[in-house]
Formats: structure tokens, sequence, C-alpha cells
């Protein structure tokens, strides 16, 4: 039994990784964190998990919170893993980080976009970063993940091998992203009151979204050259899950069915990627609550495009449900355990 | 052309209040007054309103920043209006008050279920109970009105005629009523964070709702004799609207139809009310974005019980609406004026 | 590995049997039918089931399409379960009927509300009524299950135990329901459009919905005695999920506390009920995705009554859920197995 | 008095025409037609109109039915038309047609993308395409008016300008449209049934949309040039509303601030269209219920990109609103009659 700690479990990533983790076979949580909420048990704060017989939430994100855990998931503010990381790595513990501090192979390109002086830069070019489909190899072997943000996981995996195939553009990516606004977090703002966004829907972030430079940094590594991408994200009127359009432009004549073949033969085997048939195009909710990506893409002729639509669950595939993936990786688990949840509850 | 501040504009009610106002031919907003904005254009803050062309935010919630009007609306919290009044009648100005300050016959009750001291025990004595289709007389002669709740509105508007008549039994009176989460204000709580509350629905205030006396007061007005009721209030995942369903138990053996054609004779010629017949019942939608109250009823000789079905706008009739409503009868002007939107934007 | 058949699986209960199962690990569907997709996967026509490797649809919704199946559930309209049973039962299958056609002690009451005619007046003495916490005895050793109502069950749960405690009237039973869309089944109705729902809500059924007598009948099991229950149903802007406010009048003096206590000890080692304590309430998403059942309660001692509130997912313990709890109970499995989801995905 | 006729007055674009018309001031709805509820009041059918004391349901939809009247809207499918305009025209009646039959110049193209004959290829040229803000000389002088298209009207009145002004590349167009359901019409199918939307989000008609052509023609008619663009819409889970992402190349070096101005000169005392200032950007919500377009931009200097996003409610703006609009021009009255509300429900 793998024993695990949570850092930061009020947060609804720290929540979800409990979630999850309740059911997972061979891991028990022993640690769970929350500064507000010190020796209140999680049910009593949150009635979702009545009935769960964890352990009380310790007060303090420290290391010492979380001693004698094999794996420590961090579901911290951007800036906070920075410092500590290290500690919890002499002690040999293994790191999942669902935060941004080392999802970056350059620090620099942290320090431009996140506006935060990044002082681990040796460190993070150990990192894995977390997305198996793609680094499976390099996660197995690693201590510390930067766990994916949500929107890029949506973005890099059905592009990632149209790049690499070069059937697209590198120079002409244009991503319209639209996500459940538990992506924003638990937030208590003004903004964010539900007559707010009751019937609304948005834009923001335009020509700066953090995830822009995370999209670009695996993009360009799959395109094997810099790749500039224009991102803009939304805010659904929903709780969870993230589609991405991704407007793309061909470099050569090729068919829908041939686009859904060289996904289909990329992904093959893998357990969480469905790549759909035309006519299918996926829809939002056919991701929510499992660790699932689905794809569907279109090509245009007429205007010589290709549209690819993708969808996840924000929460899951595009932050906890990964993290436990890796989890099962870096402790030579079956990669699904805990994550068997192939289809949602739905509608 | 009257001339209207308001005091306390950057809420719902005050909001809605300007959205009102602005089409209303008779009347100009003068003054809007907001602490934490002062000196800002409402379309700055509120992008809903882009284009309105009215009075910068004063910066102070006080009679001097309302100097000049004829009529002052006030949008605060509880308690804040006892002070602001007395100058304000002073100086001759009518005074709308949408908080629950002066809506108590007798301040002992306001201070149990409140917890606030009443310091205007003779004032209150002499303001209107704002709710027209009741005390239409009382109101066109007042300076002070106690503009009514949401629910009470909700709830007093079907029942009253009913215990007039004597057709229900007083002393079972169960009101289970649900509203859109406006109702709860523009809060900045993570448990109105929009991810909590989408898909969900929920039961508060049991036992203890302060709009318990509130109705309390206006049906034992009704029957001629002390009332208790039982409100159980919810929290419906919309913005706006309220529906009660009342559950009562007759008296006497009466068929829908003649529930219908009581209802319908007491409020003849009222613009506001629509008394539905079988086999409509009123949808919270039908009376959004309007000043109606549909009303809708079922007896059930089964059980010998009726039950009563009632829909409001809780920001339009259940408050805002109903103020101007209150501020034409006391400036002498047609009732209905700027409040012409008998037939709400649909679906 | 128990075989299972599901007879009408192209409804939303048809779907959630087929979802829940996917991952029993003691049960494998063999066969599905659809009279309208005959031939098809499962994933063509709901893409929500991409990657699900059962069997394709029979064309038929007759006992050969599951010939070799040892259990039968059906998710069929009301009347058709009659004549499809007996050839079932005469082969040795075990049937879970998740109509309403079994669920009745007195074929009379089914005729009377229904207003169809029951062909197996003796057959369904022989049935158990599928509520394992109050007859798990008689569900271990049926043949024949009428799996409970959505409605019933949110009420039953909660005031059983009360009436036998006889702590509350029997005479003075006001439930006011309310469920998300998923409960009027996969409609082509106007009605049902989803602009028309959205932003709304409103009361239906009143005074002869068809899951009164269902009520009545457990619960005058209950007290010992007839009972009458005034049952109004609402309709919720969600997807999934009930919540039941049950307004009671107490016959003796009792705290909110010794309610809590008397249900909880009700429910003791009950793995799917859940009682809160003040000052948690239930609210509808906690139990959505999930086979519990919350329930709280409040005592007003100002009013004499008791609320009790109670939420599930209709779509889990109201239905396909609480059949495989049945079914896990008529093949001697762990009663849990395949709902071990015990915290919902949330927010 | 302007007599005004509605053929196809059951559908939603139809009740909202109502909706308008029936606060107009200068307006009189003397004839309805519905196939399908002849001689049944409307208030009847959809108890939101309620009170509504307008002529009852005229079962055929001919122009008998619309005798007499000055004006008369089409709010029919695609084709029908074709035949009711020749001699509604030839009785001297204007006409304002809500569906695509009339928006094209050149037959060819409408018969391309809808997929019908197209009969009447010489009146078509006759005709106004009905968006005031480009075409209102041409519309004050017309008889017949192909009203916008929803999606054009968001996309046309955003790019035009900045086409003629040359400022982006008529060769790299990418719309990202997002409508509310209430834009597919009032359908009784079950892909549009409640639970299957809620929650939800998909993006539909990729690369074969039909308002496609509609955009092409009037943002060539900008460029000076034929333009071909790429237009992906999506289905919001909301009721009303469509928000437009368009994605456009710079030709030039421009700034944020000298495109807003751009547009804002453009449309310089228009009353309908309003242009936000960075930090703003438009939401939904703050169009939904007006005849207003909402505009904002960003330049992303890093990608040489232009990010527009536009905001109209679909229903007011992009059908009912804007045909009110057109009947003003076309008899000669202030072009905001009837359209006043300027600032929507909110919250």
């Amino acid at each position: 039994m793998i024993k695990v700690g949570i850092i930061g479990a009020t947060g609804y990533t720290g929540n979800e990784l409990v979630r999850i983790l309740a059911n997972h076979p061979e891991a028990e949580i022993t640690a769970i964190t929350s500064r507000t909420n010190a020796g209140r048990k999680l049910e009593e704060v949150y009635g979702n998990f009545t009935g769960w017989n964890g352990p009380v939430f310790s007060g303090s994100d420290s290391p010492d919170a979380v001693a004698g855990c094999d794996v420590v998931f961090l579901a911290l503010p951007h800036g906070v893993a920075l410092e500590l990381v290290p500690p919890l790595l002499e002690k040999g513990q293994k790191v999942i980080d669902l935060g941004a501090d080392f999802r970056f192979r350059d620090a620099a390109t942290y320090q431009t976009w996140y506006k935060l002086t990044h002082t681990q830069g040796e460190l993070t070019k150990t990192a894995a970063y977390g997305l198996p489909e793609i680094y499976r190899k390099e996660i197995r072997q690693a201590m510390l993940i930067g766990n994916p943000g949500c929107y890029p996981t949506s973005v890099i995996l059905p592009v990632y091998p149209l790049l690499k195939e070069g059937w697209v553009d590198p120079d002409r990516i244009i991503i319209d992203s639209k996500s459940g606004v538990s992506g924003a977090g638990r937030k208590a703002e003004a903004a964010y009151n539900y007559p707010e966004l009751f019937g609304n829907f948005k834009a923001y972030g335009l020509a700066g979204h953090r995830h822009t430079p995370e999209i670009e940094q695996e993009l360009s590594h799959g395109a094997g050259r810099a790749v500039k991408v224009s991102f803009t994200p939304h805010l659904l009127p929903v709780a969870r899950g993230i589609l991405s359009t991704i407007h793309l432009s061909l470099t050569k004549s090729v068919t829908t069915q041939e686009v859904e073949e060289i996904l289909a033969r990329y992904y093959q085997g893998e357990p969480f990627i469905k790549v759909l048939k035309e006519p299918q195009l996926p829809e939002l909710k056919w991701a929510v609550g499992t660790n699932c990506c689905q794809i569907g893409v279109r090509v245009d002729k007429r205007t010589n495009q290709m549209i690819v639509v993708s969808v996840i669950d924000n929460m899951v595939k595009g932050a906890s449900g990964q993290a436990v993936q890796n989890m099962n990786l870096i402790c030579d688990l079956p990669e699904t355990m805990g994550l068997q949840q192939q289809w949602p509850v739905y509608p």
C-alpha cells in the first residue's frame, strides 16, 4: 500500500485527488493539509465527502505534515512548490506538483509568464513533464513530476502527432478553448458569484494566458522547431470540462479519415485517448468525470483548414486524474488503476 | 421629471433600480452611491450598463449624496437605513427602503428576528408596507415605504385573499419556496462560487429564515387573527426568480375553479397579478424580467389539501420593480409606468 | 461471472445500467436490446460509451434476446413488463423490473393510478419491493423485484423510520420534491427542449402523480396503518438528482438531535444511507453519481413541525444503482459491489 | 398605427416578434398564424404571454391570413417564403423574411448551400440585406428584406469595417462562434432534450454550416474582393446569445486602441453598436434581451494576430429585434422604436 500525502487539499484539485485516491486499491491517503481547516474532518468541511474515513486536516503546508508518505501531491498556488520540493526530494519522497513551477524546461520562460522568480532552475530540468502519452518513459524514472496544465493537456494531445507528422503549418495554430469554471479554483470573488456566470459566457486572458508558453514548449518539441500559438480561453457556464477547438492550416492534401487514422495509430493502445470517427465529434460531457481525452477532426478542403476538437475533464485528465496516472507510473502500478471509470455519469 | 437617488447602487437590487428607471419616462436618476466605486461610471464597473449616461458614483452612502432628489431608494444592508431615513424625511424627501428596517409594524419583531436594535420604533409605525395590491391607499399617502421582501411578496399575494375568505386553515400553512441565487446578493463567498451551485440545489434557513415574521405579519392581517407559518426556502441554480409552493388545508369543500375565481375576482384590474386557469400552472421563467406575479392552484379532494403555486422575479416584483411601482404611487404617476414589460424574454 | 441482459437499453435508466455494470467485477452484460438501434454498437449511438466492448443492440425487446442471461433488467415503459416477466421467470431467470408493474402489492392500486389493466395480479404478490434497506430479507429470496420509483425512494427512506417510531402524524405528511429532468426519460418533446427548461422551474403532476400510491403503500407499512400523503413534484433545471423536502407534524416533543439519532440508529451499518448532523443539510450534488441517500432534519419547536431533507441520484439510488444493489442481493454478492463510488464528482 | 402580420408565430423567432411588437407604440399585431394552433389564444399555448390581448392564431400560413397588414413578417422554415413573398408584394405589403430565402444576391449560392431550388432568382436581387448599420439606405427603399442570420450578424458587424480599412488579411479569417440553443428553434428532438445539453458543450456543422456563404457574401462586399472564411459554430448550454471569437491576421502594425477607435468611428451614432475599451471585453449576458451588439478587440503583437469578440442576442439583434429595426426603417419610424431596452436583465 502506497502512502500518499496531499499538501493543499482544500482546493478543487486537492479535493479531486481525495475523491480519486479514495477508491484506489493500492494507495492510502495518510495526510492532507489545509491552513484554514486544521484538525477538522474533510466531511465536516465538504459534505460531499460524508463517510470518508481518512485523516483529519493537518494545519501546515509543510514537509513535516507529510512525513512518512511515499508520494506527495502538491496542489498549491504557483510559486509555493519551489521551496517545498527540495526538502521532500531529499527525504526520498516522490513529488507530483499540480502547479506550474516544474512544468518548464527553461526557468526563464516561467519567470516571464508567471512574473515570479524561479529559484530552482536546476531542479526543473530534472522534472518530467507529466503527460504519460508522450513522456511515459521519462515519467517512470522521475522523482519529480510537473503535472501539465489543463488547457495544455487538451491541446498537446491532439496536435502533437499532427506536427510530428508534418501535416499542419506550425506557424498558423489558432487555439480557441472553453473551460468550465472549476478551472479557476475555489474562488471567493464576486466575479465568480453564481448569478454573474449563469447563462453567461466570455473570453478572457486574451494574448497573454499563462498556459500559452506551456503549449508552445510541447508543440515545439513535437514539431522539432519553435512554435508560436495564438491561444484564447473562454469561460463556459458549467462546472467541469474543457473543449478545445483548434484551427490548423494543412500543409498537404489529406482527408478527415486519414487524419483520424494517423491519430488512432499514434495513440493505439492508449487507455485514455479516444479518437472518434466521422460523423461523431466529442462533446464536453462525454469526458467529464473520466480521465479520458476524446478527439475528433474535420478537414475542410474548401478552405484548406483542419479543425480539431478535443475534450477532457479539466479536473481529471487536466489535473488530478493525470496526477494519479503519473503516480501509478512512478510507483510501477498498472497505469489505469483507480481511474477505471471510462464512461461518464451521463446525462 | 422626478429626481431620483439610489443609495447603494452597486448591489443587485441597486443595479436593477437603475435598469428599470433608465427607461422610466418620468424619472431621472440624478444620484447613485457606492462606497467602493466613488467617481467611476456605472458602465465601467458593470459592462451590462454600457452606454448609460447617468451620474457617476458618489462615494458616500449619506443624505448629502442625494440632496435635491424627490425620491430616494435605499438598497442597503439591514440596519443601515434606520439612521439614514430620519434626515431624508426631514428634508421632505420620499423614501423607499428595500431592506427590512421599516417592514414591521412592531419593532420588537424586527429585533427578535434580525438581531439588531430598532432605533426608530415610532417611525416604523408610520411606514407603509409596500405591497400595492393590498395597501395601495396607505402607500399613496406615505412618505416612507418599507418595500416587501421577495419571498413574502410571492406568498402574501396568493394566500392573503384565501385567508380573508376563510377557505383555508390558518394553523396549517406550509410554505416551500425556491429562489434564484441573486436573492443572496452580489456575494464574494466561496459558497456562492459558480461551480458549487451549478447542477446543485439545497434547502437553507430552515426553521429560522427572517422572512418568516414578515409573512406572518401580513397573513395575520389577512386572516384577522395570529397566523404562524412553516417556511422553508431553497436555492435554485438559476440567477433569478422565485417559485413558492404553498400547501394549505381546506376548511370547506371547494373546487380548483372556485379558488381560481375567488383569486381572479380579488385581483380584478390588477395589472401585475395573473391568475392562471387549469391546466396551466406558473413556470418560473414566465415571470422573470417582469413585475408580474403569476398564480395557479389545485385542489386535492383526496387529501383535502390545496396547493398554490406562485412565481415572481425576485429582483423585480420581489424588490426593485415593486419599489418603482411604489414610487409611481407616491408620485401620482400611472402605476405601471416604466414597468410595461409584461411578457418576459423567453425562452 | 453473472450474465446480465438489459431489455430497453436506449433509455436513460438502461444506459445507466450499462454504465454501472461495465465496471462490476462479477457481472457481464451479454445482451442489450433496442427496437430502434438493432445491430448497432452502443458507442455509435451514444458517444459517451466510446470504447465499451459489449454486445451490439438486439432489435427485439423479447425473452429470446436475453436467452442465457442469469439476471434480466427491464427498463421499459409501464405495462410492457407485465407480459415479459412470466416467460423469463419460467426459464429460471431472475428479473429486476425498473418500471412500476410489480411495485404494488395490490394490483388494483396500480390499475387506478396507471390506467392500465394489471394482468399479473398473482405474480405481483410474489415480487419483492426492491428497497434493500427495508426489505433486504425478502429481496434475497425473490425471483422478481419491483424496483422502486425515484421519488418514493427519496421519501420512504427518511420517513419510514419516523413513522415506525410514532414521532410524526401520519395524517399530515406534505412532500415537496424536486427532480432533475432525466427523471422524465429521453424525451423528444418540445416541452423538454433545452431552452424551455433553462433557467426555469415548475411544479407538475399536482394532486395526481403516480408515485403517490407507491409512497403511501410503503409509509402505511411503516406506520402500521393507512397513510395518505400530499405529494407535489417539481422539475429542476439540472440533469440529475432528487431533493425531497418533507414537512411533518410532530406528535411528541423531540429535538433535531434526537431525530438524527433515531435515523442514524435505524440505518446503522447501511452503506448507502448517510444521516447528516446539524448544521449540515444535504445538497443535491452530494449524491449525484452515487448510490447514496443523504438525510438531514430540523425540528421547528415554534411551529411543532419537523422538516426532513433527503437527496438521491434519481438515476442511481432512484433507479439503476438500486437495481444493481438488488442484483447483488439476489445473486449473493457483496451488496456494494460495482457501487463503490461513494463520493460524487464534485463540483 | 401600422398593421403587422406574423406568418409562423409558434416558433421562437415568431414568439419573439410578438414579445417585441407588443410594446411597440406604432405597431399593432393584427394577425398571427400557426398551422398547429388554429383558433387558440397565444397565452393558452404559451403561458409566458398570459394577458396578451392580440388576435388568436389563424390556422393557415397563407397570404389571406395577413390580408390588410401593412408589414408581414415571415418566420418560416427555409424555402417556404419563396412562394409566399410574390403574392404579398403584389398586394403592396412590405415583407421582412427571417429565413434565408432572400439573403443572397446570387440565388445559385443559396441553392448550393441550402440544397433547395430557388424559384425567385430575380426577386432576390431586389431584396435588401437587412443589416441596417451597413445597408440602411437600401433598406429604407426596399419592399422586401432578407433579414440576416444570427451568426452572420455577430460576425459581419465587427469584421466588415476592419476589412474595409484593409487592416486584416481576408484570406485568413477564422470564426469560432458559440450560440445558445434557441438558435436551433423549438425542437422536439431527443438531441435537444434538456439533460443531453445540460453541462454540455459541443461544436457542430464543421466545414459546412449554411451561414458560411452569407458571412462570405458580406465580408467580400466589405473587402472589395472574394473572401473565404473558416466558420465553426458551437452549442452553448444557455437559452440565448451568441458570442463570436474571430481570429484575424494583421496586415499592418496597429494597437488595440487604434482598432477600438476605427470601430468606434465607423459605428459612431449607431444606437445598437457598442465598442468596448480595454480592459473590458463583451460578455454574452450583456447583450441578451437587447438589440445591441457589443464588440471588443485585442491585438497580440507576439503572434501578429487580432482577436475580435462580439456578442448579440441571437433572438433579438440576430433575428426578431433586427427585423423590427428593419420594419422601423421601411415604415419611416424612429429606428429604435420598440427596441429601447438597451440594458439587459442582469444578472
